[in-house]
């Protein structure tokens, strides 16, 4: 399978960090890498022709939301994600039931925060051994995901790289039972392979490593999943309540993963999270996180984070940050963003996204870097 | 003052429709021309280095807005507006008296709507032969705007084209009203221009010819002004209740204009009234409606406008205009656009507003093509 390969370039000497280089039909993605996440097709306030000349090398979008709208026969149609929505470089999507389960049980964040009461929206109506059955929040009419109608909405997108459907099991729950649902994800999983194996399409597809913070049903994870031929690992389910949870079952996992293969940490982005995963050996992560900061306001900068709505940078002449050369900081001063903050204006939503991606790829070319040089 | 100059290119035998060159400091602007509206120093999503190349070559900035946040200090220490916006081309920017006059009295449309009540929401405090005193929406702090106060934040704005302080009367006068609101506009229009002469900063300054639907006023106000030592004039005041009763006052203010110098048509741009009032002779006109349509998903194309919510773009390949150049018609279809719009995504704003206010520029040629040719 010469379309989809993985390439390591450097095994750092002081921790499990390393770089390499995943080619895939649509380019390269140098690794570590961030990955931003374009749920509808698009970054939040940002065009793909813009992003395009920004370097990011690898976009996530949303399967689920795509099928609700505009639907993925319409994006098929168009002749695949990358044509629909002008992307010429590599894009991942997810299979959908992160989605679909968040609404049934809700997310664990929501859960610590209501003690693990069950959401009852209504949106799902049935989970079986077959798939999930819901309704569209847009128009009310039921979908089926089940893992082979996940796969053959993947393949009407068109990602370089693909996801199984996978069963989100809530966070509160016990032994019992997240076995129960680790056993269902690993056949869902490999339904999801079978049917792509029909038609790779030039397609890549990478594994869901579940078992929540139980590390025996981690490892089973790892165990069962890279005895099947997937083309990468990414580590989802729940991560555990806080970043140290995480922290603790990725230092387990990380040595269970096939090494030869890349790796995707799902749905993590914060800096401190970031750092820490890539030491470990993490090889892409994506997330909303600097996207949806830059629309609150808060941009990245080489030397901290920067409030743009605070006071100070009312009269400031300065850029967001002296050392970035992204279209923001090379034209516009923080009394400009500042400005635009306060007026509510959309423009300072884009300019500051814009800003923010970049500062994450460039922060990315500095991580592999410090791992070529054995300094991570 | 050879830092503001208009050339006259061509007038049409066929009406009274012109083309001309108006030379500023920040470059020339092609009549007649449309302006695009930036309020609070930039257009709505879309930011200066995206406009810079759409070769729209005049921006409209409301000093009552700029005056309320950042401030126009800030904008001064910025260097002017060229510099805080990044824009490189001519701006004008007016005096604040219709936004202030609004609040106190309503537009014409609430007017005509809520049969003359007049609007107190609290905002003006006081209106005196000196000026009016407001609060700022913002926090509350008091801000005076007379003759002079407009001036010097003009002159902290530092556009290429300044505006006087003027009255705005209620639509809903006898003639005696109008004709005392007539006279202390002149009163502020003189102080202004006096005010303004005391420190020309190379920027022009436009009369505003006032007198309502009122024959007779208008032509007393376009003798008194024309009298004095403007360097263009604006028609302002009220148009009128309806497209009709604008182009009769015109087709009798127009030639009681300086041939010699440029006049520009205040607030409107819908497309109807554009060419009507081209032929008349109207050199510039400046308005919100190609942005505020876009934000609406109404989309201007050289068949006709396009609403691009409506079902049949759907699965449309087609870009939203096959006769247009821009950036959205070269990369995205409308099917992607009507994605956008639906899933409610910023990037679908900006895409929409960068579509129209290009269509406007490519019409603006148009115009000026079929002018030389004498065929308005």
């Amino acid at each position: 399978m010469n379309y989809f390969t993985f390439e390591l370039i450097h095994q750092s000497q002081k921790s499990r960090a390393r770089v390499g280089k995943i080619h895939t039909p649509h380019g390269v993605i140098d690794t570590p890498n961030f990955v931003a996440v374009g749920t509808n097709a698009t970054l939040k306030a940002l065009d793909s022709t813009t992003i395009n000349n920004l370097g990011l090398q690898l976009m996530f979008c949303n399967t689920y939301h795509l099928m609700v709208q505009p639907g993925t026969h319409i994006v098929k149609k168009s002749g695949g994600l990358h044509t629909f929505m002008k992307r010429n470089s590599p894009i991942i999507t997810d299979s959908g039931g992160f989605q679909v389960f968040s609404l049934a049980y809700g997310t664990v964040h929501d859960e610590l925060k209501s003690r693990g009461q069950k959401k009852h929206d209504g949106s799902v109506i049935k989970i079986s051994e077959d798939g999930v059955l819901f309704r569209s929040y847009r128009d009310g009419s039921p979908l089926l995901l089940t893992p082979e109608t996940s796969i053959q909405a993947q393949k009407d997108l068109g990602a370089d790289i693909i996801i199984p459907l996978d069963e989100l099991p809530p966070y509160h729950i016990d032994q019992w039972q997240l076995r129960k649902s680790l056993d269902r994800t690993h056949r869902w999983e490999k339904r999801s392979l079978d049917e792509h194996k029909k038609n790779p399409k030039q397609q890549a597809m990478y594994a869901v490593i579940h078992g929540g913070i139980d590390i025996e049903l981690r490892k089973r994870s790892c165990q069962y999943l890279s005895s099947l031929d997937f083309d990468g690992y990414a580590i989802g389910g729940s991560l555990g309540k806080n970043r140290q949870e995480m922290i603790d079952m990725l230092i387990s996992v990380m040595p269970w993963l096939p090494y030869e293969k890349p790796n995707h940490l799902l749905g993590i982005g914060d800096l401190i999270s970031l750092e820490q995963s890539i030491a470990l050996g993490i090889d892409t992560f994506d997330s909303s996180h600097p996207t949806r900061c830059a629309r609150h306001g808060l941009l990245f900068t080489t030397s901290g984070n920067l409030k743009i709505l605070h006071a100070s940078n009312k009269d400031s002449m300065e850029p967001i940050d002296k050392n970035c050369n992204c279209l923001v900081c090379q034209n516009y001063t923080r009394a400009y963003m500042h400005h635009l903050f306060k007026a509510k204006e959309m423009t300072g939503l884009s300019l500051a996204s814009l800003h923010n991606v970049h500062f994450m790829v460039k922060l990315m070319e500095r991580y592999r870097q410090s791992i070529l040089e054995d300094k991570i």
